[in-house]
């Protein structure tokens, strides 16, 4: 096994491919081009008996794993949302992962839980979020959305179901619309709701949740004999970024006692930016809040925010006190009651190093910047003849279609669009993704990576020129 | 921001401060001595406005976090389940934190799908596991646990709460034992069921499920129309490392048709030895298993490894494609259909790395190495007068209590057991934990951790006689 000394010959040496590797990353495609099974055929079908040296292992790793990443930190990844990360964070987690502590409660290391306290604190500031919610980091929003699902069951049942299952329940409703993100529906299907007491509320042109279509249908579930559990609000949806209006829907929430979660999993990031903290108009009505700082914060993967109003009846949902997990302080917070896992990684370092590196003057600058950049290619896509923006563009992500002057069938348009975007992709300098939105299928353009510059987004621009043309050449339409 | 020199130059110190850490961590006790709010108390109330240098960042780290650490590497630390970490382990997080990665779909790094669905198919062979049986890795064992039981929840009523929620099955049930570990029973709240549906086997004398009982209240509850859902075979309980019959329950749950998840999250690694892997007599009948490479397979939290036989219900509950998630191709594996969250970290790096860097013999040495060290402190506590062994010891956990000649009351004998416990945590040299079975208060002692030699061993019959003699002079009882 690795001696002392080649932890730290290897050590250094992977610090430094690191480096490399994020310097030249412009090399790889952003997206593998890895065929099926083509690493899995290469590796041994068994594990080795003898021990291999760190030397040979090094070595494979770096012939076999980077060939079949897909680049999520190649400045030309603006696929799916991000996950940005930074040099301090990666080094949060070394330290982290060096020190192989488990955060689970107070007294397994209290310094992981009074800095992921104070870090989460930080936030809460600096996100414009009210005074008293307190924070705990969740792996990721799916799991923060769970959590806030199951509380709310909780506490609308008075804690009945955790106890005695559904039995007196069978009617307890969620609403959001068909733009919040699958987790939600995923959560309530695991939550024991059922997917039919999932209701989608209609949008708006913008894509957003209409209050008055929410509102009358709590009104006509209630008459109905139906309870309303929970409300999602989304702030930033997967698809098209749109923005639920949540002050609305919070007055309604209040007026008839439904919990209400805000989603901000990828938007949130930007709320450090005051001039954007009008979204949270309404928040001191919600009851728990999530965004992900794995997202749009520099933050490496995994570090997801939630934020609970009242945590009493977060902490009687999960808390449990087996025998053998014995507390020596009864005042002092214990994360493992704040959520499904147990163990839990001291994720709070990377955060600490992170806000301290930028600063909130950093963070805010950085993500003022990739706000610029989203604004670059709206620019060229509003005064060009034939792309066009579809759904209100917000902050660094837009969606947008090529629609050339000739008629064609939403199907034909959906080809065309579908064949732009597979040869952006394929030029392996860029990574965007699409989606389907009211039958038509869009291209989703997402600014947000660390080592993102301007320079990208002009040769972006003319990727996105070259592509249409020649999607257009092979499907033989006048461009 | 941290530029790329400054990266490589702190990356460097930070793997040499984590290797003098690790040298010299028996310079700190143990167990973390720091107060209630200490660190809290003395960090800002908000981020820094200005970003800060990785000098100062990496300072403060020094100077505030080990101290309020509970240090779990330490050799020393033999309270819990021990989270034993490798040199190899932590150099495989922080190439998985350096590329970024999310391992969510096949497409968004077909080389972390393939790469785990490798390594799961190493552990699968190295543990004995059934041919055909598919695995995938989950942060905790409480994941893996809710995974199972929402899998079988779905199994058995045909997908049909997922769909329409509990309304027809108010009457499903959870089996298990109460010295299963308590995630099962906050899983089966999670899910639905209410603890009231967790029903709880009675144990023989070695804390083990009595596969009589579990027959006899399966058939009392088929006949008042209930629903057997899934029973939860323990293999090496948190309390006293019990095992559950795993042949006769199986056979049991195959005559009834109920799901069979096995819980072996701690002892499962020592299954890489054959002669231990007796105790999983009965697999091929069971339908889900969960063990954690985090605790004793000398990789860092987070990665447990959960299999199943057939995973076709498992895709069935957690399957979404919303259309901002596209897939390239059909006939690869999406892990995020595998469990509850959407995003994955790339976890087998590191277990890959370990499995060749100590290779299966070299576990296995380890493995066998930790249960011998158990056997020093068995052969001790045999033949001494006062210490008594309690529960059957199996692997390398042991469950004590002191029992001086003299008659003392059960809450007499608790209380002079909590005293030696706790003069034993106060020299900083171990960490024990201790817990209460049958109303009687134990110590138990787990030789897991990575750097544990026979020499603390020696150290520690010393220590155990010292807090003995120190505790009774303290609470005035004849030693």
């Amino acid at each position: 096994m690795l001696s002392q000394d080649e932890f730290r010959q290897y050590g250094h040496a992977m610090i430094d491919w690191i480096a490399d590797y994020l310097e030249k990353i412009e090399d790889f495609p952003v997206k593998s081009t890895m065929e099926p099974g083509a690493l899995r055929q290469q590796l041994p079908q068994e594990a080795p008996f003898t021990g291999e040296s760190m030397d040979v292992i090094f070595t494979d790793f770096k012939k076999y794993i980077p060939e079949g990443l897909t680049h999520w930190q190649h400045p030309g990844f603006m696929a799916l949302f991000p996950s940005n990360s930074s040099f301090a964070s990666v080094l949060g987690e070394l330290l982290a992962a060096g020190v192989g502590i488990n955060a689970m409660m107070w007294d397994t290391s209290p310094s992981a839980t009074e800095l992921e306290e104070t870090v989460m604190e930080w936030l809460r500031k600096a996100s414009g979020l009210p005074e008293g919610w307190k924070g705990v980091i969740q792996d990721t929003a799916s799991a923060s959305t769970l959590t806030a699902i199951l509380t709310a069951r909780e506490k609308c049942t008075q804690f009945n179901i955790n106890a005695h299952g559904f039995a007196e329940h069978a009617d307890l409703l969620v609403y959001c619309t068909a733009h919040t993100h699958y987790s939600i529906e995923k959560g309530a299907k695991a939550a024991g709701f059922g997917a039919d007491h999932v209701i989608k509320i209609p949008t708006d042109n913008t894509y957003a949740m209409r209050a008055d279509a929410l509102e009358e249908r709590i009104q006509a579930d209630l008459q109905a004999g139906k309870k309303p559990c929970i409300v999602i609000a989304t702030l930033g949806t997967t698809g098209t970024l749109a923005f639920d209006p949540l002050k609305d829907i919070a007055t309604i929430c209040n007026r008839y006692g439904i919990w209400l979660h805000v989603d901000a999993a990828y938007a949130g990031s930007a709320f450090i930016l005051p001039e954007y903290q009008h979204y949270l108009d309404g928040i001191t009505l919600a009851d728990s809040y999530v965004f992900n700082a794995h997202k749009w914060m520099f933050t490496n993967f995994d570090c997801s925010c939630y934020f609970v109003k009242d945590n009493s009846a977060l902490i009687h949902t999960f808390s449990a006190n087996p025998a053998y997990l014995k507390r020596t302080h009864e005042a002092v917070t214990q994360y493992k009651d704040w959520g499904l896992p147990l163990g839990r990684r001291f994720r709070a370092l990377k955060l600490w190093f992170v806000l301290r590196n930028y600063g909130i003057s950093g963070l805010q600058q950085a993500i003022k910047t990739h706000i610029q950049y989203a604004d670059i290619i709206k620019s060229f896509i509003q005064t060009h003849a034939h792309w066009k923006i579809f759904a209100p563009p917000a902050l660094n992500v837009l969606c947008i279609r090529y629609v050339p002057a000739v008629s064609l069938t939403t199907e034909e348009l959906n080809t065309l669009n579908s064949v732009i975007l597979n040869t952006i992709n394929q030029t392996g300098k860029f990574y965007l993704s699409g989606t389907t939105v009211d039958e038509q299928f869009i291209i989703r353009i997402v600014c947000g990576g660390t080592w993102l510059t301007e320079q990208h987004l002009h040769t972006l621009i003319h990727t996105l020129e070259d592509a249409a043309q020649s999607a257009c050449a092979q499907l033989a339409i006048s461009a």
